[in-house]
């Protein structure tokens, strides 16, 4: 942390300022030249978290230069994680596709979607049993019955299931029908639920809030990893910007940044992304080329009938031509050596 | 529900897109021009939301200008609501100040917080018991001891108590301790959190999430209304935008565009608002100015050792010359009749 | 600037980073931690400008702790400048109304306007004869005979005169018959533009970029002053969020920012902060309330035929009613001391 | 346009809004529902211009549903425009990769680059000679200077020239000496600047304002285009968002909505659109992979040394192997008929 003080700081202030950080088992180191005085906090970060300055007499503003998070930073573990769920790896050069329905609706909705995605070779059904929606009046999923038809589905297809959890209560009984918990964007920040889940065993899918900066979105994989679980896949989908065309201004450049701060694998979803299928391939091959670990796309049997999210959703002939780039694409970079994993 | 057809839509599709409006009991409308067709849907938007229009043949996209809120809406309710907080009374004119630490650290210190907030003439003690952060290594709350001593609090001075509740599980304990329950920005979308509180009787003080739109407010304020309980206040405290000097933007319009489309009392929290002391006074008097039912504000015996929220926290004498200017400005806009209640 | 190293940065690159500092007559120090390692430097923001750490070997980012701007600060200059346009003083306490239409469109709407202006107690016409517009098919001004019916406008009323000047070319002409030019939120950073007016003697309106920080704003007010005009006065009119019901978002917080950091006057204009016309009179007021050393409202005779910004223009009745209530409150702000010039 | 009226619009305020739109030409179309009742509007939108309608009595609000540009639209011009610059082609399906340093700072280290950028393969010498910097005590270019050793690096190596021109006093010189005239993103309204350039022949590259929505954009390439000059490629780098670890958020999902939009070729500028040399590869390779029509980027024989966008700038190494993977993946997803010109 670094305090800068007002021009008018008197010797006292910087004192005080200084016996403050010495309080919490820090040090600090005082820089002084014509016009400004600055005073530096070396330490841990944690301890930081208890001080005040920007309150104490003749301090300007402090600002922070170093991060909170540490289990999910790259100093912390060098290697890239490659996260198992059950038996298929997430990161380190694999490429994983979640595909699905927005909501599960029914069972035969489900079961073709099934059909449709694992033809394709995805590794993953993804479908909502729990939907959180901007209007109370809105399809609000089908529950613990949607539960019980992804885990049919999976026995039918081998699929593994990803499936989102709304809230500390559901936690158990998603995780005995789930092979990975998503923790959707506006729940990015219930720090409850993020440590319910972290007690748990299950892989946790970790979308990135609505308007979360990087370093919450790595603070939040540090409250699940905190309480124990460390594996955490993260997913860009998409931030709110003032850009109306699209639905979310995805944030391909995330995945760079996550490569760089943190050993955790980021898979990207072009089609909350951006709220229209005619994007999704674009955005699906962009994703791969700068070095995504996968991709999560809404498919759907027939969009037009959705009961959420049908304008973003690809029908069965989109998702294949989508699915047959996606993995021709990743095994050129693979293979010429164009392949992204860190920075 | 305006439906822009792309300039190649054929008279089928067409045909296509007016069938699946009235598949869902609404009614459709064409309009055609020389280079451009339109549909318009009439209605009711709770049916809207089961069409996937956009996914249809020959749709450009779908534009929404209806509202899906209802019992939040001013239409619906066209008389200003008051909400009465235990004899304490929110909107219709008059001005209700809710003052306190951010965080309830120990019985001293609230109890030092209560007395200098009372003595300025605040009707409510605000304190966090459960405190979301955005690290899992900062402070988190005293919980259940935090509950206790507001109580303390209360019967000591007589001040309402309105604390954060920020699971489900909580809501009946919280209830039990507190006479407002709020609703904190990173919980404005957790739809479960929002049913529960919806179910009980206990006023709720919403405030607005750090990226919701207006829309997305009033139909999280919806939610809670649609359970039963009508009682919602809702609490401005700053977006976030690309500005980093302030901690959010404080969108003070938002309090017109409360008054316009909602019945609903809205206060504002200039310190979480501005993440700096010396705003408050500023942002509270603009805020009462512009119509606000209210403010709610940061006060700490001492702000430099405050364990949250210091830099935004003002000391006791700020605060009692902000109250000062408060009361003063309000008395003033209510007799000379300049006071805004309505647009 | 505070330089972080990364944790593997060597002792050669720590030593590299001080002697590039010390190449542009700057002082460095180090400071080290058990993980850490950062260096501080000192002194003039603008030899800083000349480097490039980021990119030296080690460097994991440097961040900027001081301003780049100096005449503009509040630092440099500890008073409230108080400028004068031609007799009416702006800023130290005096309030200010700029009022009238977007656009000059005719001689007759122009001379309407004025008297209504006038009538009630404004001391500046507006009025757009350049009008910079999204579109090339909409109206783009009547340019030299909006000027000319400008002037005649003042000749008949008193009222001193603000009109945008779009492009260098034009500086002269309008200077010959404008009191105060206009610099438009679209050309806060056009920088040959500013360097133009800054040469001249005109007092200078310079509009916040719909996207500018407040470093950019008081930096582009740098522009102006470093060429030797000092008569720069500030006007917030809303910034570019997320949310789409607003205009803009008219950041009211921005006054308290510049009444810290600045020595400049700075006003509100609510009509493009909000874009509807209902919400200028609470916005104003709360302009008011927060400090704002005047205003900026948009007033047509007719906003239903107004060729530009119909929708967020007064009629002369609510120009009437928000007139009398801004001065009622500007005039109780100062009597019972609650007016804020500085924080 | 589509005019939502107040539920308490009177027959009278339809009848008066129904004129107004019929006296400008345009025809107009009511809908009435139970609670609601709006009116269409059909017809050039250029004519739209001209209406005020949200200041109308009983108007709660107009939404655009056209768009305002036509020249730059697909559906005025359906096939994707290939723009000449004396005889690189830019657009379908042709790759372009423009590369030099920021700003020119002398002919040694324009020369430098220009060999660097010219042996990997690019087609354009990028290079500043007048520069826009946020502070006027920032280095600003050589200007004229800097304009001839563009020119001399033309003869050196036959690259294209590109650079910025930031006022309309320098059009006519800047055309002199480069083969492509690029408006920045400060200037993206600065609408005479546009015009100006609109009526010569020299392509344009017209970068995205930092703010900019899609459609401002568009606008902008129509202020041109309607002057007389077709030949614009439009470039996206970065928007202002809330996220500060890049220096702006590329918004890689404008590569895919201008494809929809327009016919206009796009490249993607990932060492601005980052703000940091790391970032520029894999960026890189997602806009190729998205379907752009090419890339800039910086590169600098010494970045640490640049006087401007050192951390953003690639190393000589770094440029090679970028464009060694942009190439091969061009290659590749032409030969695979994986890329995308259209959607």
């Amino acid at each position: 942390m670094v305090i800068i003080m007002t021009t008018e700081a008197t010797a006292e202030n910087i004192k005080a300022v200084i016996e403050s950080i010495q309080s919490v088992g820090l040090t600090a180191q005082i820089m002084e030249g014509a016009s400004q005085k600055i005073v530096g906090v070396i330490g841990d970060k944690r301890l930081m978290a208890c001080l005040a300055i920007d309150a104490m007499d003749g301090v300007e503003q402090s600002v922070e230069i170093s991060k909170s998070y540490k289990l999910a930073s790259r100093e912390f573990h060098p290697a890239s994680s490659i996260i198992d769920v059950d038996g298929v790896k997430i990161g380190g050069g694999n490429i994983v596709v979640m595909a699905g329905p927005c909501a599960v609706e029914s069972r035969e909705q489900l079961f073709e979607s099934a059909k449709i995605v694992k033809a394709a070779g995805a590794q993953f059904l993804r479908g909502g049993a729990y939907k959180p929606r901007t209007s109370p009046y809105s399809f609000q999923g089908l529950e613990d019955e949607g539960l019980r038809y992804l885990a049919e589905a999976r026995d039918l297809t081998g699929l593994k299931i990803v499936t989102e959890v709304t809230e500390v209560e559901a936690v158990e009984t998603v995780s005995r029908y789930a092979d990975m918990l998503q923790v959707g964007a506006r729940n990015m920040q219930n720090f409850r639920l993020l440590k319910e889940v972290g007690r748990g065993s299950k892989p946790i899918l970790l979308k990135r809030g609505l308007a979360a900066t990087l370093d919450e979105w790595l603070n939040a994989a540090e409250y699940i990893m905190s309480e124990g679980n460390q594996n955490v896949v993260l997913c860009e989908r998409g931030i709110r910007t003032y850009e109306t065309y699209t639905r979310n201004t995805l944030d391909m450049s995330a995945i760079a940044a996550v490569k760089h701060l943190s050993h955790l694998p980021i898979i990207v979803d072009p089609s909350h992304g951006t709220g229209k299928w005619r994007m999704v391939k674009p955005m699906a091959y962009a994703a791969i080329a700068a070095g995504a670990d996968g991709i999560m796309v809404e498919v759907h049997p027939n969009p037009a009938k959705a009961l959420s999210d049908g304008p973003q959703s690809l029908t069965p002939e989109n998702y294949n031509e989508v699915m047959n780039g996606v993995f021709k694409l990743a095994k050129f970079m693979r293979e010429e050596k164009l392949a992204i994993d860190t920075l």
